[in-house]
């Protein structure tokens, strides 16, 4: 294999952005090698980058005859740089080519590839995640990549311009947040500890001195099972706000999404495009179920379920049919929700817990939180929780800490309904789950 | 314990945020109470939140008995609402005072507290870790978490706005990325996994799709030692770039350092104050000084340093003393720098690697990766690494990866510069290292 160097070339335009004004300029390109074509006494290939394509054209007699010669030996997919001049050309796409007057081999390809690297021939997920490198080269693939940048960005700009300071909480800890969900255990030197499955405890306490936090990072959680919806690994976007309760974090969780949907149909209109989906930016304030009547609702509808259970996928979807999307389903069973969930002063069964859902997928969980000590301890005795193992936490309910409120985001589930992504699978560069450790 | 309700009681004000302006407004603001005073006909207490302080001053006669009397029974840093006047007071800080109409406790503090909240009395770092609740309520340690905040924007607004596009990593790893550092193992299911000490070979691979990619993530090392630089969980904030080289991305790490340390000074000036600490807003370009040179530099000044060795603390900061800080450290041998680090073609002894320095603290390092697949292979075992193992990482070169270059940028102790913070632990929230996982 042999590798030109890119010496001191640089890039001086991207592919995607060439149009007609920069006609007769020259150009230095880099990017990758799509469909080449040898139509005898004229050579073409379309070159592509990560913000788009250009064809490259060589007619004979034109270009130097070492180029119209190289052109034959280039494999697809490899990475070259093409030096050149910006013609007007009517038939070439966007109305412009490159005619090539030196062409350099960065990195050729190795033939055949794992898979079609133009997405004509449909390859399955898991061939593609095998060549993720080859599958995030295409637009569609990489376009849900883009949306999830822009969701993020405006996720933390929008709450840091609501006076939301970040925050970044330990995802080595010590002991469990939850009853219920499965840790990933680490040894950690000497000691037992685990893999954080939610920033929940930490940004609770830290409400005490900052009031507003956020924080976008990874929680981990052993699923076992294999659904479209669950991973192992996967970004949680959380806030959590003093002297608020859950109606005001419902507020700010409304301003948020709507915020990121305006964005994403304004500025990621292209790579909705290439995704081919349409999202509508839902209208404040979203629709608010309460639980009680989510169940009427279903049992309407026929389904046989019970006050105190939870919802199935299909009864979501069913919901979301019914009830304009997103929507809220506040006042769950306090049985339902974890331990540090407020129940309703009138009715502990009942519980100041809210979830948002879109479609069949659960988007958000949050609620107002209990920042009474003694209730706090009844609450964890009555999960099978001990209040002993907890004591580190339960110390900052004497310093005041003050009544708080907040959400967990799943960032990739939202992605899902930004993208029109069918599994979970979709929106994480290298997805974990149990089957899939790779590399 | 008796917990008032908030009830329909918001913010209308933060502490900080009033002025004279404000003269004769009704108010309600809820904070945490710090200095109370009876000077008998009169009592005072200060309220302050995450934004500032205020006076609040009930004058006997002028304010309900029920609220003169209550306010002896408020313990410090005991969560409160006041509702009140905002009213001129030429003796009270900001020439404004609030005049109480009601108070309600809404989480009454424990006495005694476990430090001295107003920082008066001064606690050892253990000590403010074990209530870091209390401790980050207080001005000086939450600057430090502002600035922080502050600095992870600028990171990722300055690479978004160069065309940057944010990627997140897994964290869960099933191999290691470079020999030497030591890894946190994993109980993943029935596999064999690890904790992330790096994105390196995910940024590298994704540079073959997305060309510029950055990503602000947890990284994790079980470093075994106790030093002031060192955690076993820290952010990282890293860059990858294709077709460029180390040159390159130094400029990037030039204008994105720059810009870091420009906002701090301008936006987080109140911060560095709280701190009584200054900040130079370096000029570019920042000094370039090879491997070679520096070992001479050292030389000179009589330490005994040979050609091939690492620098310790105190050279480095002897380094900092003679040359403009912060500063490049470039050329490094590459038997020093990880596999993937290219090597200069004409002496393969040494290495397209950089570290950036400033005072005695390595923030950054990066370089031009190796982009030939026999060339990485060759490297990988002259590391004694097998390239079997690698075999995941490697097929990605026999796609079209691109030239590229990169850096990692140690968060914790480019705030430890920025903050003046002389231990990496008072950058962290909940610190974790061997001796410390508290929670």
């Amino acid at each position: 294999m042999s590798y030109e160097r890119m010496g001191n070339w640089r890039k001086t335009h991207t592919c995607g952005e060439i149009s007609l004004e920069q006609r007769n300029e020259e150009a230095i390109l880099m990017g990758w090698v799509e469909d080449i074509r040898d139509l005898g006494g004229i050579k073409f290939f379309t070159l592509h980058d990560s913000e788009g394509m250009i064809q490259i054209t060589a007619p004979e007699g034109k270009v130097e005859e070492e180029i119209f010669e190289k052109i034959d030996s280039i494999s697809k997919e490899s990475a070259v740089a093409v030096k050149g001049k910006i013609t007007e050309a009517e038939q070439a796409p966007g109305g412009v080519e490159l005619i090539p007057e030196e062409i350099r081999e960065l990195n050729p390809a190795k033939t055949p590839l794992p898979l079609d690297p133009t997405g004509r021939v449909k390859a399955d997920l898991d061939t593609r995640l095998d060549a993720r490198l080859l599958d995030l080269r295409r637009p569609k693939p990489s376009a849900i990549f883009k949306i999830k940048h822009l969701a993020l960005q405006t996720f933390r700009n929008y709450l840091t311009s609501q006076g939301f300071i970040e925050i970044n909480t330990p995802k080595i800890v010590g002991t469990a947040t939850e009853t219920g969900a499965i840790l990933f255990p680490i040894s950690y030197f000497e000691k037992e500890a685990f893999l954080s499955q939610s920033p929940q405890l930490y940004k609770e306490v830290l409400t005490g001195s900052f009031e507003k936090v956020f924080e976008v990072g990874p929680i981990f959680r052993a699923e076992e099972h294999d659904t479209r919806y669950h991973l192992n690994e996967v970004l949680s976007a959380d806030i959590e706000m003093a002297f608020a309760t859950k109606e005001d974090v419902m507020e700010v969780l409304e301003d948020v999404i709507v915020e990121i949907f305006e964005r994403v149909k304004t500025q990621a209109s292209e790579e909705l495009e290439a995704l081919d989906h349409d999202i509508e930016v839902p209208e404040k304030p979203l629709p608010r179920l309460t639980y009680e009547e989510a169940i009427e609702k279903l049992q309407e509808k026929g389904e046989e379920i019970e006050w105190g259970e939870d919802f199935s996928i299909p009864e979501q979807r069913l919901l979301g049919e019914i009830i304009e999307e997103p929507y809220f389903i506040i006042d769950w069973p306090t049985r339902e929700k974890p331990f540090y969930i407020k129940p309703h002063e009138d009715n502990p069964e009942l519980s100041h817990a809210f979830d948002l859902l879109c479609r069949e997928i659960e988007l958000v969980s949050g609620g107002t939180r209990i920042h009474e000590k003694d209730l706090l301890k009844k609450r964890l005795k009555e999960n099978g929780l001990s209040p002993q193992q907890f004591q580190y936490h339960l110390k900052n309910f004497e310093w005041g800490l003050p009544p708080h409120a907040g959400f967990g985001l799943g960032v990739e589930r939202l992605l899902m309904i930004l993208t029109g992504a069918k599994n979970i699978r979709e929106t994480v560069l290298f997805p974990r789950d149990r089957k899939r450790l790779k590399p």
